[in-house]
């Protein structure tokens, strides 16, 4: 039995409330609302250290050669958890939006040059989730990580050569057993179902006596770029060209069985594997949302202010709340989807291996 | 000019990392689930530090012997602060949850007698609010300072001594100029308005062809009982009764003042102190939704298990939600308001001294 | 193809927002605030209306002789949907909070007798949840089902009649066929593990050197009453005398299939069910915040006004919150988790009958 | 006394919950997802009903040829209500992310060409807070109006010629009383003040010793330009052009006074005009976060699916998020505050003017 231990020692509070020391106060030109700034930077950091633990752990199961089913539950979990932790953090803007422009900048000037951007575990966080080095924005003219101070640029650079959550998905899907068996074929059943699908909707839309010819030239043109785009999916040269692009950047292989993962989300081997997926879409939705309110929150408190180096910090998060997001093939894979009415059917094989070993006979 | 500094020495990031120690690594028997709960433990900590800041700044300004009306948008906007950041931590516990009975379970014995109930700061802040010793539950038959290490229950104790929210609210209602002016009586004014008020609503009743005899019988009974009601807050002697008693806590003279703020809030010298009270009345629900919150998740997450000494702490935190309110005062007031429409007219001088000074004529 | 459709064709917007007529500015005394409390009422009992479409789905997959493993997934998502839409239902109170008492006040009387109490729909939402009448509080000493105008009461008596979410869930647990095996007995292992593990407990509580005596001497007995509790879930004499006392709801049989569930969670065929326990300990949570928050809100809205037949809404809504809870067996369960590292080791045939039929040899 | 009524006639549930019809049933083939559909819709169209409730009666206020002191107050209250709505429309995309895009996909092809880009409501919105014709995005290469079905174009046109709340509110700003009086003149003042500082800030660079002779040079060409920035508002002709440029839209005298109300809030006078100002910014910063988060929602519900048209609602709303902005004018000014401390102090005068009538001699 362990020995006993009071809640300020095993939290360790002595230390932890010490850390808080306002500047003004420091400096004899005390501002009230300084210690706010710090608290919330305090409860920001602490919280990217439980995301980097989560993902961390996340990174470790991944790692294992094979991924026990048993262990789908504790990854949805995880990153479930870490969907809660971003809507907190994206609600924790409302606080430090009480205080106004005004306030901050009775004591702006003692920061110099301290900034929100110098944060080592934001970074590796964004590294560790997968954003690409080549992906990221310049800020003030300098690379990310010639923004952090001491050890933290290696230690941001050095995560970079590690493995990544992104990267870790793709391999997990292109494991996927199920993409061909005896009895299926998904990628070739799949190109079939599609082509009928747009050739029935093609036939419907010409004997549609709804709308006017206008109407139909201008829907039979989209279907007809809908043909297009769908039928580059299918072709492993064009995809690998749209991927070298940059247009996507999971392996062909991988975008299959996320597909396939999404389709038949509901054959019981899929279910959490689809979890995974709605909770990785979350997580990057949730991320976005938090640079670009945090993007309008500095340009409530800084207006135009020009920043060190000639960028506004405002411009910098807007921008990459679009230009930093890790995720978003698993968006653009819902242009692929077809409705589960005009899916191929699964042979019995194929339904049995996907359901559960045990079975009353159903 | 201050001496540069970096984001991480601003906000000594080391020091503030290093707090997280999960027992159970330390002693070898890893539950990934323990650092989530240091985490939450460490953020509900400095949030709680940042609530003392704020309510001390608050007693401060209460302190002076006269507080300017200058003063009064600081007051509101610390109160509105107070408020978003218990809504940020009452949505925190959605987090919390994400940690299951079975995962808490893993590491639950290696805490002991750690508990949220020695949380000193929690204390404190309820003191300061104005929460009464004589008020507060027991827990585990103790009282709540005996739950405090080290020098924490004295702490606790000294702070009982101290002004508090509650009285620092009271003694600027009681300072509240306006009860008693050459032209205008508050007092005697609204007791004419409410009994006319009531008559009328009667002569209604009586007189209504669309309720039938039981219910109007009914009526009158609720209209007898409201007129008693009403009256007793105008003999002062009752009113003395009824706060020997516990019914009311803040003075007679405080409560006129309330109530002349509530009713003509519209004046503009009335406009920053109806929205303190109405900062408060937010602020005391969602202190008891925070504990109300609480006292769910830790049924959900320890069930029916006995407590050190007998007591869950989910029944504690149930009937401390209540039981430990401090501004109810604030919110049985709504009893005794007429419609806006049925309030004495005031008289053009004493309009005209809720004003401001500059006027173009109006 | 379908014919064509404009927007607000399709969600019919000239009826939808021709309901809203506050009657205070149909009888000539407009009081602003009226809108919005019809239109705060009118998103209630839309949401209503859609949480009852999907309970009202998910009592017909119930209905069905056996519930596939497919449908598993669905009855989860549904289930998150309703916590969703609860979560939202609680943030709205911070709009109706938006209307002071005072504003209330001045169409008050005109809705005389409306009242939140009068909501068919809720109702309806609680009886299919599976709230039992005997449970039920009266209102104005008026049982709940004489507030419904029209045929609203004899709606809701014969919706009583229908089969429950509860009870749905209680005969699908009562279906589990894993309780017991030929190489696995759920109940007789599981006892033997918390006999062993209370022996255990006890014994390492002896030999500590950290405690005092009198600390012992407390943690014993805690002990003692905690292996008393455990052992009358074993004593189905026992547990049939608390479910007649009303301490128990569900089945014994069902009781040990959520606690097998809850316990090998991780094992693939449980991971779905799983996610369906919790999101039922999330509804009921969110239920009980709701009715807390309008008892606050009532509260603050009110005073202590005394309500047609002496009952004042706060009080009536702030017992319900308790009273009126339905899923409060799936908390109390969590008294008997033993943590994962004392369960009982599964056999691996056991183990094999509760993964997929696919193996690729793990 | 009112005629006796029921809540589900006062409500007029019966027209309202019969709003609800799902195409995909009436056609048979029934989507379980489109009842949620249909519901998150008419969640928002009748909050955007309330909401342009709230703006009407702002603009009625507002159309007085002056405004009461005592209805600065409920400006107040009715902006932030429209806050509190925002907040719960924004959360609300939370239930409807339930919806997954394999279940759009099952009846989205029944709506066309229905789409929420119809909603007259939502655009009328926006025309009455003051978004301009010119800054709107053509959607599919249509503008806005030609996408609203029946009179909905024309009575969107027609808003465009009644009063904004924007201009409202630079109409009242340019009335303020304050910027020039007999012992004040708050532009000649600030502009002395701004340039001591600046003055003083270079000194300071100059004379510093902790940076750099490059860090230095940085920072005195940022200083440069932000003197450049700052006198560039003090030259009305300068002003005049950049207003015609677009970058500016308010007047300059309602720059002017916007300034001097957020510079000097803690006065009485301005204290609710501050709270004015205060509550556009976060009106303006919600409906950016609404647009944004449907943005992303949009993206992930149909990935890159090509609209009718060639546009993507996608892409759409994420532009428009920006460029649909319309109090950005109060974000800017934010770049030419000074610290309270370096605020030129207000002459004994006319800090009595800005203060209440009453004085007890403070």
């Amino acid at each position: 039995m362990a020995q006993k231990i009071e809640y300020s020692e095993y939290l360790k509070l002595g230390q932890l409330l010490n850390c808080a020391e306002p500047r003004s106060y420091a400096l004899g030109r005390p501002s009230h609302d300084e210690m706010l700034f710090i608290t919330v930077h305090h409860s920001y950091e602490i919280w990217f250290k439980q995301l980097l633990f989560e993902v961390d752990s996340m990174l470790t199961i991944f790692a294992q050669p094979k991924i026990q089913e048993r262990e789908m539950g504790i990854l949805v979990s995880r990153l479930q958890r870490m969907v809660e932790i971003l809507k907190v953090l994206v609600h924790q803007v409302d606080v430090l939006e009480t205080m106004t422009p005004l306030d901050f900048l009775e004591f702006r000037d003692l920061l110099y040059p301290a900034s929100g951007f110098q944060s080592l575990q934001f970074r590796l966080f964004e590294n560790k989730l997968g954003l690409k080095s080549a992906q990221r924005m310049n800020y003030n003219s300098l690379p990310y990580h010639q923004h952090l101070a001491g050890t933290g640029g290696a230690q941001a650079r050095a995560s970079e050569e590690q493995p990544t959550l992104f990267e870790c998905l793709e391999k997990w899907l292109e494991r996927t057993p199920f993409l061909q068996t005896d009895s299926f074929d998904f990628w070739t059943s799949y190109r079939q179902a599609v082509e009928e699908n747009l050739n029935e909707e093609d036939r419907l839309m010409r004997e549609n006596t709804f709308l006017t010819a206008e109407e139909k030239a201008k829907n039979l043109e989209i279907s007809q770029r809908s043909r297009e785009a769908f039928l580059s999916l299918f072709d492993d040269a064009e995809y690998a060209k749209q991927r070298a692009d940059g247009s996507w950047r999971l392996s062909y292989k991988a975008i299959h069985a996320a597909l396939l993962i999404q389709l038949y989300r509901d054959e019981p081997i899929f279910q959490l594997p689809f979890r995974v997926l709605t909770a990785v879409l979350d997580l990057d939705a949730l991320l976005t949302q938090w640079r670009y309110r945090h993007a309008i929150m500095a340009q409530r408190m800084l207006g135009h202010r020009v920043g060190t180096g000639g960028s506004s910090g405002a411009t910098y998060l807007k921008q990459s709340a679009e230009q930093h997001r890790i995720f978003t093939d698993f968006y653009r894979l819902t242009t692929f989807f077809l409705p589960r009415s005009k899916l191929p059917v699964l042979p019995p094989e194929m339904r049995r291996s996907l359901g559960f070993s045990y079975s009353d006979g159903e």
